[in-house]
């Protein structure tokens, strides 16, 4: 039988501050056959194009875009925090609920032309996968799908991507 | 013929500050058939031992850490920055050239007992990963080995980690 990928997510109340519930993905991270699940639905969900590069988001977003960049025989590109990313980079500024972040991506890692897919584990507002979305366009990529491991329906991310083809494996509506 | 990965590490220099010349390892990420040689390189050299979990350490660590834990049928752990994960933790305080840092893993994350694989991207002096050890130990588990993509030789990490037995693919003395 299939694992129930929802009954390895943990709610953690008040978390990082009162009044939020969190999901844990780290109970399913440690079940092996859950991993291959969620792996395998991820692939399944994919337009039938050739994806040559995932971009998954920093931290969460790497436990499964490397997974993701294997099976597709893929280059993986992280997309990270301002200052960690070595080389020239591409950043994107965006709007959080007090202020602003940034996410930068290395101005070489994708050829133009290249057709991307963009990785991370949870979809909650939409600000850091569209702000992601922009980086991977400048660096002259072809979005082709987005994924998540969770979406946080009531926050009505999808709006945010709504040029793009996207999917998740685990709702909450 | 088998990828040389020496040849897809950049070198960027003055970064992160004057002085220190560092390894960048995103031009290897971009490139499928290197990180399919890297994770079959690091899967020889493991002892012939099961391996339960797999530490990956925030968050270039994660980059290989699932890959081998798929690899090993492993489940995977992240340990990470204080403040991060969600559930009761374990934590563990390291020196840096100035100041300390802290590190966390999930409580219960490793059943007593447990054989597993600690992996980073980098040994450096070696604090980090010595850091790790310990949560992993706390945590009841047994490491049988510790990996690493790039060893900088010169900064003796090694020595932190004598009582452990250690490889690295890429190694600069």
């Amino acid at each position: 039988m299939e694992t129930n990928l929802k009954s390895l997510i943990r709610d953690i109340p008040d978390f990082p501050k009162k009044g939020i519930t969190y999901k844990d993905i780290t109970p399913l991270l440690l079940d092996p056959e859950a991993m291959k699940t969620a792996v395998d639905r991820f692939i399944e969900n994919l337009p039938d194009v050739k994806i040559h590069k995932v971009v998954g988001i920093e931290s969460r977003g790497f436990f499964f875009a490397t997974l993701l960049a294997e099976k597709l025989n893929a280059g993986f590109i992280p997309v990270r925090k301002p200052g960690k990313l070595p080389h020239h980079t591409h950043s994107e500024d965006y709007d959080l609920e007090y202020g602003t972040d940034t996410l930068e991506i290395h101005e070489d890692a994708i050829n133009k032309g290249e057709n991307v897919l963009l990785h991370d584990d949870v979809l909650a507002t939409g600000g850091t996968a569209a702000a992601t979305c922009k980086l991977i366009e400048r660096g002259g990529g072809k979005i082709v799908h987005c994924n998540f491991l969770v979406e946080l329906e009531f926050l009505e991310g999808k709006r945010k991507l709504e040029n793009y083809d996207v999917s998740s494996l685990i709702k909450y509506s």
